[in-house]
């Protein structure tokens, strides 16, 4: 059981790490570093890179507990292909038309190397803001028999957001990790972990990383 | 063209009523009534109440023109056929087990009689935040070649702000009404409009009514 | 375990009723009337009236070891509102426009009275072949924890197997009762049959209503 | 127009390569190789190969009138991450146990070096026998304004038909080119393409390459 607000998660006490996973979203060069997409609207990607050693905790003690880890990347096939010309206008706007920033391929589409990605973890690649649509997400999951997602990376308010809203009216069990969360805006972010526990937890319940290090270091190796 | 931040709407200027469509989230008796489910989640229905008068004169000013007004009803199904244990176990705790609250067929579920809904408009009955997920809306949309959609009802920072979260990742352009959106909890209502400008514009435009009204009302008659 | 063809269902041996529901597929009187959708394309609706025996069988042993049966009906929102041009063109060349042939809200988008619906079925109503399509089918089915479907109804080439085609692409296990399904054209009937069977049961296995009474009939009753 | 049954494509007569696609599903060479999936279950893979000249002639009409080709391909997670234990079980069956075939990511993965791939066409991979499924291809085909679907590849019955029913479900004008699509099961596949016609097309129209090729032929090169 996982110390959380408005309530405990899970909310039956049923903590199997067979059944969870550590969603990371998004930890990708073309967001964290000083000239991508993050950058190039406005936004200081320092706090983006501040969560980098709570993501490296946390996805060290899920690894010895057999709790899957589950990284995204955001980006458009290389020849954008799936792209409208809403989006194309968009990117001219933000002033990235020509560069190869969020395309797939590309060394800014990877996730940032300090990150520890390994062999056994699952990669999905997204073009929208939620993991669920249009890729093989749900699926995975389903394939595996995960029910409970546990929430970290970035942007806390737009796509960690948007993927938890997809995950919670897919009747997903979900936990929001506050201090390994991140945005470049600071209300922002704060909002969107304030909305988690809006009607009594909508979205399911909030905690932090100490709390689940804690759950979850207790739970035996695997 | 509607004023609008952080660009004005739609982005190529091309408002073409047939197009788009004006929605209207979840104005239910069981969210707008003082012992509804909302209220018992200790929120007051106040501000929801209070947007009524701007969603007429919307509704008003889009049918002149030939917008098609589409209205969501959030409900289970009566049997909750559709209802995990979990949602039974928050239902519970709400205090509404056992009652006829957001049950379809009951009165609670009904749209408020204040809401001018007419027989050519559209309803789409969701279980889910996100009225795209497990209903037949998207499938209306590209039935009707509807691309465009006007954000307004209740809450602005779940049921809207999911929905909208899946409009655009489905790539619909998007326009939030500010003052025609309500929730019971002022911050995040006021946030979730903030986050529709985040990265200039990640989920389309914000506007108010007042600037919808005088575009969609310069549009001729239908 | 049910025999079955090319291998007996479930392939585990776990043939557990919780988690299995009956699929009745679009037992309609706009199906199975003789001046229907149906007829009126040219078919003979009596292959689909020669199941329904087989269907009340089926569903009395399902209803007796606690297997839920869940009944689709097709049909256009009464407003034609998803109906495409293209859609409407090829109603008008079936010499059924402006009829009320296969409306929601309408007598002949009722079940056959002979099929026996009771208040604790789940009823889909669905504007696709696919039953999973742009309904809360799948949504129910992972509420309730139903993983295995049982497939009947009309007709086997066009409603039923796209549903059972959706139905394994989502990993669900399933079983198609081969004297329970119905075409009004017996080639595409038979040959939808054997494709379940095609490439070592790659939509699943095969079987008849006698093999899966005889089965379910040895469950203990609920 | 394209001569076609039970009615010409496109139904109104406006060909538009632009909003034209030429599908070519699953084309590999675990399909079309003599040690394969396909062939493993007991399939000769002949007349796979012998649509390969049509194909061809098909993507070279096609691409120098400017309709897209958009081509498939069927295979897992390296990982298995996808795959169910059911799967798993099935594989095993199938003899193709710790196997490479159809992995993501080995040479049998690859589309057949004899059909003409190019970097502007587009693949979509996908682990479901449905093309839409879990993957981004309604994405990219809704991206580029792609309403028109012509199906070509293997095999007729499983991933063609799938992924055509699921094409007529989102409303998309579909025409299946029957000496473009191949089976190793031959009466599967010529029922299949009588399945298109029933009902007086429910899944479009059916044509053949000759007919194709002359239409498109005609239009003016890009």
């Amino acid at each position: 059981m996982i110390k959380a607000r408005p309530f405990d998660y899970p909310y039956d006490g049923n903590l199997n790490p067979a059944a969870t996973a550590l969603i990371v979203i998004d930890m990708q060069r073309d967001f964290l570093s000083t000239d991508g997409y993050f950058a190039r609207q406005g936004y200081d990607p320092a706090p983006l890179r501040a969560i980098i050693p709570v993501l490296d905790r946390l996805i060290a003690v899920c690894r010895q507990a057999g709790i899957r880890i589950i990284h995204t990347r955001q980006g458009y096939r290389e020849d954008l292909a799936d792209m409208t010309p809403y989006e194309k206008w968009r990117r001219k706007r933000s002033g990235i038309e020509g560069t190869n920033v969020l395309l797939r391929g590309h060394p800014g589409f990877e996730i940032v190397p300090e990150i520890d990605v390994r062999s056994e973890d699952i990669i999905v690649d997204k073009t929208c803001n939620g993991a669920f649509t249009y890729t093989d997400f749900e699926h995975v999951l389903r394939a595996q028999g995960i029910t409970h997602l546990l929430f970290s990376g970035c942007t806390t308010d737009v796509c960690v957001h948007t993927t938890l809203r997809e995950a919670c009216d897919r009747n997903f069990q979900c936990l929001t990790i506050a201090d390994a969360c991140a945005s470049g805006d600071q209300y922002a972010h704060e909002a969107a972990l304030h909305m988690v526990t809006v009607e009594n937890g909508i979205f399911g319940a909030l905690s932090d990383s100490a709390a689940v290090i804690e759950a979850i270091g207790k739970l035996p190796a695997r």
